[in-house]
């Protein structure tokens, strides 16, 4: 590199570390060493960078090259770049307030927060995963949109920086797997070869040979030896991941931690806390002469290079939207469903394609086959709905009939098989829907939920509309037994914040999880299928189902009801026939279904309270953990132990989801509070306070 | 093969296709394309075989050679194994009994219901995972407790067999390329390369170059291209695995699936459902000859060759029983050692070791750094406990002060550094734990729990005393943010069966958490630590902190209490703080210390109340989702949302779990009641009924 460029790189790691300093608490040592590779993937092509077009006028064009950091805890690096790079939310005061309350430069990188962060990273192994999902992303949006004449409306390419930590989990592994498979050429990843991790040397863990096993998925791999020293090998790289098309590429580029600092350069110390003031200060003076007085300090040559860089990007943005604006004339059709798509608009009428129930008429089936007709109802108005199964097509019932399969050779295809992958299946759905166009989808059986717990949870925190489809939702799979049978899957998932978990008990409700799912775009929705046939409900409805909670059995005669049985998805039809049995005993039952707390949560309280007074006998029914239920019932059917093997009517019998045991228990239940002289505890009768003092996430 | 060996090698596979055409559901493929595979692991040295060491008449023999049935679907090739080696719990009764309620012959395999199956399987990629766990304990207590003159008394090799869906799972990649790193020469892997998996061909999502990535991993890798027309190739490459002892084995078998169905094999019809009767009709017919009327048929001489294959392994075990009595005489203490930690019996005194924090004497600390004292102070007398963390040593304190590092030089050192490999480190405890001899603990941050939670379920299922020990259990983690701070995670575990999930608020409930980990030795332990430093408390106490939940202030003077503050963790101290400012304002005020509820629930009904009495105004407090906390409590403190980053105190302020703000929310839930006219609805007053009609699990 130049002088210049060997200066620019010094002030980004010598404010890395003033910022680690300044907050007491983060991480200088990834940003030290990985500075020469920001440097590139922050410069022009005419100065020798990845020419990366980005804007920080307006960072969410479509067409910008994505840059992911994967090894989110560097992140001091990602805002520096950003504030070099002049992008608003990172001003010199945020640098200053880094991981600070309130502040746009928290701990690891947060996409709804700071305008130039893609993803949430920080959680290894899923920013990689979700760069999967955005080169995936652009590579079918590309091959939909672009036409012969306007080959560049979507091109982008997708950069990512990684670290060891990223390299070893398996999350990465899925992603990677599927990314050469489908040879993503426009993937490029910089993986910051430091060899070392948090508890010391590479060596007491991790001495596989990445290269080879980057090769053996089918990706490019590229060694630069010493980035240290020099920056051509690495241009040369970057350059020759650009120019490989066919297949991503892994850059294995041997850094040095906390490059610079003399007691720490190497060693695992100059990872996760501040090098101390006084290191701070050896570090500016042993870098080439800096003053170790400043601190935040960026010369002004620094400062106009940055500057400099960027001015390409725009230039290549007002290119592209002049280039957009021809399109648009040209196609205009398709430059409205795309504007449409990255607005996160639907289709006009969308919702009127979603079939109805009809009482009488149409013939009950399983709530997962009921999942495949709403799903295809909805996906010829919905271009952007893509996605599939781990596979389980067959068993998710995730075919979306006349959709083509995504493939190498055929970008334009809607369906992913994803192959035996949860966790990146998840993380990859989030790449494609921070991509912007997309309503990604996936699907597993729900016990597997597990498996992509991790990335699950960040389709909630990012606030990406992530539809998982999740069959096979209770015991009621039947013979695949405890190892498959989900038990505290609902409960886990309906802890979680910003998820919806939906769990229909027909058709109707089943229509209403989509629309839920469909109108809920910074909310991921879980779907929640049975495998086996529900009951035909006669009162099931759509528009009722769309507040979460609602009566599908009224009680008979006037009054408030003796008995109300609350219950979601197949066990609903169960409770119908007890509460008809009971009515005939006079015990005047009402049936409540619930497909989703979330939604009825979000309802007035007077709705509430008309649904479910609280003092009213209430005995909850999921074939799955008793364990939040207790917020909604006096009394709980549920599941307190894991599953077993055998016919789903032998086991509902056996754990008590038959309409019979529903039936005496519901009874039981109001004999035990006429014993007790009809004090009905009032579930309802709870002060209603948040303890959050601020906005909401 | 032989003649007789194809007769054995065809009865399995007709066995297969029969029990999954009577259970009428099931996995015919794997199994009868593995079928000779198992052929071989299920013969004997002399025969040509894999000569396995284990006994049908000693199932539990410590030092029999293991089997993991990696792809646990194709159980019914398990089952009928260990019939033909006449092990009593698969009957031919059991084989026709396949998926059925009650059987010992589940859908999937499960260890705690079936002798001779080590582990449950099924979830993809847990089983090779569990073995390479096995594989190191084998190992490490060879490295311990063989001698010079007793080389073979822990010497066992481990065998695997699993599918495509395990290798595409990123847990065997984490498991495997750990298993390269530490050399496990007494792991051999067979992979059923049949090139189909549920929803195809696996040209459509795995088509990476798996021997290479094996060879990346450092794992000597054989291919045998044709077993459907000769076991020599594979015979071969078994007796290669067997002496290479310095590095795992992965033999990759070009196989069929459902081998000799005339219409399905080859294809994914033949992966998850009975082939038809009339297909089993043509497959027996197909397959030299066999009777096609015959259902469950085993020749006279097929039952006879497995019989003897099974003798050699008698043998081999009588000559090990033999040994160990000599070894017994000349090496006491280690033979009475072993027999403990097989026993999965404590060492006297253990839980005398265990810390004490004397109030106004000692310093409080972060819970964490409690744990770390409590690990420590046991270790000395518990070889046994092996572990460590994922890459967050230092963070989680899981360092034992003169223990060695596991590695490949040094297998007798009990510190494993499994790497950035969470969801692999919770599988591989699993595996050593089921090995025998080993309590296994783990660690990594309680967010990231969520990355193995697959794993984890099954330490719950499988009945396996594993301990996690997660530390930055909250929002108190400060600056690192919302990524890695858990909201759910709690609720999350809390709604598992069979999990102990212990939040301790000091030193003396930490060693609570350690006694209940160590004695619950079949049900997995999760304890939660904070990052930050805790209060001292006063009236904390091991053996009430060991009833699960118990008052740590009681409240000021006779009668019931005006209010009960109920608390977890590090949340505990600022509820007392709150409780003594109540208490001065005439509001009597109890604080309850809840680490434990698992523990709780088992206590009686009279303790219960005692602590908890239902009808007394009961505020929760806990960083954590709010969700399962309505069954304890009337209002809750808690987490609605995800945090954010910034200094624990601010935030602890910004969510409201300050002293100041818990005693404000507590008295306005006392006047809440007031204006009800101290109507306080009794959480207690509910009918207790379990719905499982049956044994529990
Ligand atoms: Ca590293
Ligand atoms: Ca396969």
């Amino acid at each position: 590199g130049t002088p210049l460029e060997l200066k620019c790189i010094n002030t980004i790691r010598a404010l890395a570390a003033d910022m680690v300093q300044k907050a007491n608490s983060g991480h200088p040592g990834a940003p030290m060493g990985c500075a020469p590779m920001a440097h590139l993937l922050w410069s022009a092509a005419s100065a020798g960078g990845a020419g990366r077009n980005h804007s920080a006028a307006c960072p969410h064009w479509w067409n910008r090259d994505r840059f992911v950091l994967s090894n989110g805890h560097a992140c001091a690096l990602q805002y520096i770049m950003l504030h070099l790079s002049e992008y608003e939310d990172c001003s010199m005061d945020q640098l200053k307030a880094f991981r600070q309350v309130g502040s746009k430069t928290p701990g690891h990188p947060e996409n709804f927060l700071t305008k130039g962060v893609e993803v949430c990273t920080g959680p290894l192994g899923q920013g990689i995963s979700n760069a999967v999902g955005m080169a995936i992303a652009a590579k079918h949006l590309g091959a939909n949109y672009n036409t012969p004449d306007f080959p560049d409306i979507i091109s982008s390419k997708t950069y990512v920086i990684c670290g060891d930590g990223c390299l070893q989990e398996g999350i990465s592994g899925e992603a990677c797997s599927l990314a050469g498979h489908l040879g993503l050429g426009n993937l490029i990843v910089l993986y910051d070869d430091n060899q070392i991790t948090i508890d010391g040397s590479t060596e007491i863990s991790f001495t596989e040979d990445v290269n080879k096993r980057y090769e053996a998925y089918g990706w490019q791999v590229i060694t630069v030896d010493d980035v240290a020293n020099g920056l051509d090998d690495l241009r040369a790289a970057i350059e020759e991941g650009k120019k490989t098309t066919d297949k991503p590429t892994l850059i294995k580029v041997r850094t040095i931690i906390g490059y610079g600092s003399p007691n720490k350069q190497g060693k695992a110390s100059a990872h996760g806390a501040p090098l101390g003031a006084s290191e701070v200060e050896m570090v500016k003076s042993r870098l080439y002469g800096m003053d170790p007085m400043k601190s935040f300090f960026i010369d002004e040559d620094v400062a106009e290079y940055y500057k400099q860089q960027m001015a390409e990007g725009e230039i290549a943005r007002a290119a592209w939207e002049e280039n957009f604006a021809k399109y648009k004339k040209a196609n205009p059709e398709k430059a409205a469903e795309l504007q449409r798509r990255f607005n996160l608009e639907l289709a006009d009428g969308v919702f009127d394609t979603l079939p109805t129930f009809v009482y009488g008429k149409d013939k009950a089936d399983s709530t997962r086959k009921f999942s495949e007709m709403c799903l295809n109802a909805v996906a010829p108005k919905m271009p952007e709905l893509m996605g599939g199964s781990a596979d389980l097509t067959d068993s998710n019932y995730t075919a979306i009939k006349g959709a083509g399969s995504f493939q190498k050779g055929t970008p334009e295809g809607t369906l992913i098989s994803f192959g035996v992958r949860e966790h990146a299946m998840s993380a990859i759905c989030n790449g494609m829907f921070s991509y912007g166009g997309m309503r990604p989808f996936c699907a597993t059986f729900l016990q597997f939920a597990g498996y992509a717990m991790g990335a699950i949870r960040l389709s909630a925190l990012a606030k990406y509309g992530v539809i998982y489809i999740m069959t096979h939702d209770s015991i009621g799979l039947g013979e695949d037994g405890p190892t498959h049978q989900p038990v505290e899957m609902l409960e886990s998932l309906r802890a979680m914040p910003n998820i919806n978990v939906v769990r229909p008990a027909d058709l109707n409700e089943m229509a209403a999880a989509y629309q839920i799912a469909l109108t809920c775009v910074n909310t991921p929705t879980v779907i929640c299928c049975s495998r086996a046939g529900v009951s035909a409900l006669e009162h099931s409805s759509r528009e009722m189902a769309m507040k979460g909670g609602y009566t599908i059995l009224p009680e008979v005669g006037e009054g408030a009801p003796d008995l109300i049985l609350l219950s979601t998805g197949s066990e609903v039809g169960r409770c119908v026939d007890a509460a008809k049995a009971l009515s005939e005993h006079s015990i005047r039952t009402r049936v409540v279904s619930m497909p989703c707390q979330e939604i009825f949560l979000e309802q007035s309280e007077a709705y509430r309270r008309s649904i479910l007074p609280g003092n009213v006998p209430t005995l909850s029914v999921e074939a799955g953990a008793e364990h939040g239920w207790y917020r909604w019932s006096h009394a709980q059917i549920g599941m307190t132990r894991f599953g077993m093997s055998g016919p789903l009517e032998q086991l509902f019998v056996k754990f008590g989801f038959d309409a019979e045991n529903v039936a005496s228990k519901g009874k039981e239940l109001v004999e035990f509070y006429k014993n007790l002289g009809g004090n009905v505890p009032d579930l309802n009768a709870r002060p209603s306070f948040d303890s959050f003092k601020g906005p909401a996430h």
